[in-house]
């Protein structure tokens, strides 16, 4: 399947140091959402993400993932992603440096330990405002 | 199943007139975000929904969503439920009037035509922050 495009109206969202809405779907079937951090790589969505959360296992065991981001300063004006996430073993917290650049965070401020790359590619993308 | 309790130190988040991330699960399988105003009544959250949504379509076949809230002044503190929803036919927007006047939002700018008044009880309820 291609990635769906993600439209110029509504990219500016993707490429702020924002917090978005990250949702999976637990083993209960319930889905599960958090906050999160992230980075617009070309056409995909990338993070760094703790193997110890529940979140990673979510995301072993069924790959299909949500992402809402909301114009903090119109919260009319909104995109979703939905789409299939791939998982990688992040080495040297590679990606994890990426993400706290670009929110300007000290690397101190995570916990390292076992990470793995998350990379979402989006199958469906809906914006509104 | 009783309801899960919302812990008092972070009630305020849903007490507010904010924006809440609100996830179903669709017929394939992807989590569904978008954003949404909300009603607390007592341990439970209310709203009202169109019926001509994806998401109201997406609760009757699968009634367990999630609910994010992130707190405006601060991306760190946030709260979660995870929970079941039932849905009941609404008349004469009577919960949407609720939900509007919470908001300080004048009637004429909601849709109305067919909606469901929508409850969400709290089976697990997470914080951060």
């Amino acid at each position: 399947m291609t990635a769906a495009a993600i439209p110029a109206s509504h990219r500016d969202l993707l490429e702020a140091p924002g917090v978005a809405a990250f949702t999976t779907i637990g083993a209960s079937g319930y889905p599960q959402t958090s906050a999160i951090w992230y980075l617009l790589d070309g056409d995909v969505i990338r993070t760094s993400l703790q193997k110890s959360r529940q979140k990673y296992s979510n995301l072993v065991a069924d790959p299909k993932a949500s992402l809402l981001i909301i114009d903090p300063a119109n919260p009319m004006r909104t995109i979703e992603i939905r789409g299939d996430v791939t998982l990688a073993d992040e080495h040297d917290a590679s990606q994890l440096r990426l993400v706290a650049a670009h929110y300007g965070a000290p690397l101190e401020r995570f916990p390292l330990g076992d990470r793995a790359v998350m990379t979402l590619t989006p199958r469906r993308v809906r914006v509104t405002g």
